[in-house]
């Protein structure tokens, strides 16, 4: 893990605290990292209620299966996550792995083994030595605390080069209460999740029905907007833990006014971690943030906006500076939604600041001129809005541009 | 263009000989590239019959629109190909330019306007040149011969690094038929066609709905079958032109039993032409053939066939020289095709050689030595082969590995 600290790593990031009813520690199991926890342990209070979402690989991961079950059955409030390895096309020996370890950690903790959820991140392919994550477990155990956070977030990353933070408070009708989480990536990340593992929780009281839909909700927008490289792992899964402790009367009703609110929150939260996993995608060297306006519908926008986000070609010109609207026009052409081609407006710029319309009509903006453009592209934080002229949807999506960094740092991963 | 000769480039071509009823010339227009031949003319007899597929994005460039509608309304037999400007994305004064330069070549020759196809290549969203074009024609009809076929086929080449040829015959009951036809790449190489180019040519006699079925029947396997890098461009087209010069009875309905070995030749060389287009991929340096069986349906498998050869994990892998099947899996997964996770089973090897079973029952194959792979990830020809488990059908892909040679190039194509 030598690799240097992405260029669009952010100068500072929320620093996790604790969070009532929430204890958290790291551990070292020497799966694959000799030198540095490789995994975590979390416990929630009794009552804690619990969401998740899932990838939609088709041949996920031994852990993911345990986990669909475990919360289709009951309520799970211990999570012990690996890093390293993971248990991902391992057959019935990867499945006893994660029975033999969620044992291990209920044993321990006096719960049932369905009360824990695992994640694994790593190789896929190789046997979970599971005899090193159940000997770390009495540690794991031990180690326990409410201000294990920061040491937490830093043992679920892989090829990550900084850790992924945050947190931050809402008013739920006069009741304040704190949403916090870490996540990882870095390569293999598209939509319908990633190689791509983030931990949610807060204080709030919110039944867990209400809150699987939010989750869902808010991971359409976040953790499923964002790509670095189209690909989509066995293994990702978002959990979102609600202790219950803040004090507010519980949320039981998807209609209870204050469900905006916390959704608003949890938009706010997740679609943070995701950005920050696009920064910190392999060799990226620029965000990019990608919005289609005028399409026919909320789906359409999103393939469209994708299609440009995952274009090779749209990518390594970001990397090259080049405002190549031309390759931009090409991925919307391809992506199979209705556009209408004579109407197409392109712009182009900084994000956060007025963009340059670059084409419109069907053809360039005649005055566009290329050298406006450029010290925009110069800059970290590039934006692509697009204009299909079809109808009133739209969709933001976030990506990297493609460097020959990501080509090294895959080139080599198991070498 | 000073890209070097890519590795993958065969040792000797098929040579491209003077074809009955077909006369063909190459010129200089000067449009992009100064000091090379940049376009092309193509006059077949009376009474040609032609066939074409174009791609399906949905901003397809102004020349793909006026070929739609002359291959609709009538028998075009003249061809016009520059190289340079892909006339995509230049609105009304596209159009113009398109019907401009046919019509002058329609003047030249005393055929109406649209008795001329044209095809166009090169950098998107600037006007096209047609005042170099229309200049250019008189020279290119005086230059119009029998044997003018290898010039032509170097005349539309861009960012490709060598020629791409394909010529082979056929005995249509006692009579013997030639093919033979040329191909552009090399960036931006996808299903539904490319910025790729194809120019194809019989002399059978064939008439043009039984051709436009075999055209099509041929794109799927070869032009429809290849990546590159996923994106997919504004510009792609193929057309076959057949003279009926050779002498056999004339060929008019698809239950006519010499279809057969017309549509086998004609798969032939457009697999030929498309192998040539991965070979020559952008920064290639392995051809990769991916080909899945256990499919429910041969449309899933050619899913889960583009889903493992556009991954840019399992491409960066191949690079790397790793059998990274855990890789291979995962893309498996993300095609959203049916496969059974647990009766999946992974070949990898050298083309045309024995494969080696990496992969069985949901996990590595127990006796797998990763060494025994080495030799053949160390060649230029790598074939992957795939068993899903849930059907009979099959698919056959090729794609190529990602360098940092792809990076290179596509990071500074405009600068």
């Amino acid at each position: 893990m030598a690799l240097p600290i992405s260029p669009l790593a952010p100068a500072r990031l929320e620093a996790l605290t604790p969070l009532a009813g929430v204890k958290i520690a790291a551990g070292h199991a020497g799966i694959r990292y000799k030198d540095r926890p490789d995994m975590l342990l979390a416990l929630c209070e009794e009552g804690t209620q619990v969401a998740g979402v899932f990838t939609r690989s088709l041949t996920a991961a031994a852990p993911i299966d345990w986990c669909r079950t475990a919360l289709a059955n009951g309520a799970p409030r211990a999570l012990l996550v690996n890093a390293g390895n993971a248990n991902a096309f391992t057959g019935a020996a990867g499945i006893h792995s994660v029975q033999h370890s969620c044992e291990a950690v209920a044993d321990m903790l006096g719960l049932k083994p369905a009360e824990v959820l695992m994640a694994s991140t790593g190789v896929i392919g190789e046997p979970l030595p599971d005899a090193k994550i159940i000997a770390t477990v009495p540690d794991l155990v031990r180690s326990l605390r409410p201000n294990g956070w920061d040491e937490a977030a830093a043992s679920i990353l892989t090829t990550d080069t900084f850790k992924k933070t945050a947190r931050l408070t809402v008013d739920l009708d006069g009741q304040e209460v704190t949403l916090q989480g870490f996540a990882k990536g870095s390569g293999m990340i598209a939509p319908d999740m990633a190689t791509m593992l983030a931990f949610l929780f807060t204080d709030a009281a919110i039944d867990a029905p209400v809150l699987q839909h939010c989750l869902r909700a808010a991971n359409e927008q976040s953790f499923n907007a964002i790509t670095v490289d189209s690909d989509t792992s066995t293994n990702d899964c978002a959990f979102l833990f609600a202790t219950g402790k803040a004090g507010n009367k519980a949320i039981t009703r998807l209609d209870d006014p204050r469900v905006a609110a916390f959704q608003a929150a949890l938009n706010q939260l997740m679609r943070d971690l995701a950005i920050l996993i696009v920064r910190d995608g392999e060799g990226a060297s620029k965000l990019i943030e990608i919005t289609v306006t005028g399409a026919e519908s909320a789906q359409a926008a999103k393939r469209i906006a994708l299609s440009i986000g995952n274009s090779p070609l749209v990518k390594t010109a970001i990397a090259g500076q080049d405002a190549n609207w031309g390759r931009i026009v090409a991925a919307v052409g391809k992506a199979g939604e209705r556009a209408e081609r004579d109407k197409l407006e392109v712009r182009i710029g900084a994000m956060g600041k007025d963009l340059i319309l670059v084409a419109c009509n069907g053809a360039v903006n005649p005055d566009y001129r290329e050298a406006e453009i450029m010290p925009a592209m110069r800059g970290q934080e590039i934006a692509i809005r697009v204009d299909v002229g079809v109808g009133a949807a739209s969709f933001t999506a976030y990506s990297c541009d493609f460097t020959e960094g990501y080509i090294k740092i895959n080139g080599s991963y198991r070498s």
